[in-house]
């Protein structure tokens, strides 16, 4: 299975989904699909930005003893991002409208991780 | 009602939780209530980083037309952090073990924030 369809998957099951990307740890898109959301978005320079957050993040948790991170959660008044490791050099996100099924994302990324990871 | 009495509530209220924070934004604790948990997690030092990270996560949406930041939740294979935000100057953060109900600690921090806003 592509890339593509594997994050198509994520949007199609997760109502409210506006994009899902496989991005590097370095903030270089690898692959993005893309549903109907709001347009003043700046969706790529929010994965970028993810990307740096999840660094970040994975730095800052096993500097003080908290573990390896695994899932990165933002919520604005705009949008929900979910953010999955998927390799130390992968990881997945997606965007969601504020009411969109958050949850259901979450566990479609779970569920998809291992699949990607197997054809990185 | 005292800062602590609200952190307390959260973590009493949430399964699994290990210590509730009120912070400045600048990552100074203004009062934290710990309950038991693993002693080999440097708390005091995440809560900080929790704080860059918060800092960074609302400069990111806001110039990416992302909105307002509201919520950050990071899982690691140790814990989860459940942050949000209380006001431009102040936010509550959450760590609870990963099995910990963090949907109920969300749920706490939002019906808390409004309550120790008004008292900020």
């Amino acid at each position: 299975m592509s890339f593509g369809q594997y994050l198509q998957d994520v949007c199609d099951g997760a109502e409210g989904a506006i994009a899902c990307s496989l991005m590097g740890a370095d903030g270089i898109e690898v692959e993005t699909h893309r549903t109907d959301g709001p347009s003043d978005v700046d969706l790529k320079s929010l994965l970028v930005e993810c990307s740096g957050l999840l660094r970040s993040a994975r730095d800052a948790t096993l500097a003080q003893g908290a573990g390896e991170l695994e899932e990165l959660t933002l919520r604005t008044d705009r949008l929900v991002a979910v953010a999955r490791v998927i390799s130390p050099d992968y990881f997945m996100v997606v965007a969601l409208r504020p009411g969109g099924n958050h949850g259901k994302a979450r566990y479609l990324l779970r569920i998809v991780a291992p699949k990607l990871r197997a054809e990185l």
